[in-house]
């Protein structure tokens, strides 16, 4: 396996509004993506635009917010009251080689692989196996579907 | 203030070989920086590059470990013994300005205005008034400086 981009940084916060407002009235975001339900995962979903190298795009910033008490990110929010960082994403260009990669070298992955925010397969593989680091693998997006949802 | 690149994203981690050698050899990484000490801060650190879009530089992994118990960093790995996301880092193109602007929001620095481990100046605001997300602000490397210490 060779490391990817860096999709994103994935950070839980309690209120997806205000976490909207900080980005953008704080730290002067120009694009943060509609957010939308992610049901399955009991999390509401956005994207902070960041700017990469020589007019690219950058590694995102997602913003989760639980849907209900009963998600798991509401557990993480409870521990982290103000949001903090839930886990980093890491491109490759085949989900299905670097998920046998993983699994060779005896990651535990969490679930079945399954279709990311980004519309792209993905899975997760344990923290405790990643340096304290929960790790999201997900296959690079087509070209031209950079960005979307 | 407009959102700038993220730079890097800061994880402190126990044991600063291993972390590096996850990083080439669970990870894929081909380009890790060879660590230094910031005596100052009492950390070790080093930088694993990730690429970006279209050949560019992406957002470094900056790998921390304490040089000592009394690090700050030490703490934190008390309380996250696998390791665990420490800071981000976004760059501006003037810290002064961007400094003037966090201090005009009524954000709260840490410490004054010194130069990181890219050689650029920089400073902390503070995880409560950033979404629990210590934050560092970067200016940017003047070009040709990317991605050195």
């Amino acid at each position: 396996m060779k490391l990817g981009r860096m999709n994103h940084l994935g950070y839980a916060v309690p209120d997806l509004s205000a976490a909207i407002a900080h980005y953008r009235d704080v730290m002067g975001a120009e694009v943060v993506t509609e957010p939308f339900d992610m049901e399955e995962q009991g999390v509401k979903v956005c994207f902070v635009n960041t700017p990469g190298h020589d007019g690219t795009e950058g590694t995102q910033v997602e913003l989760l917010a639980p849907l209900s008490d009963a998600s798991p990110v509401a557990n993480f929010i409870a521990k982290n009251p103000l949001g903090g960082q839930h886990h980093v994403c890491f491109e490759v260009p085949d989900i299905e080689a670097a998920r046998a990669e993983f699994e060779g070298m005896g990651k535990r992955i969490l679930g079945p692989t399954r279709i990311g925010a980004h519309g792209t397969p993905i899975f997760f593989v344990h923290p405790k196996d990643m340096l304290g680091m929960l790790t999201e693998i997900m296959e690079t997006p087509k070209e031209g579907a950079h960005w979307s949802n």
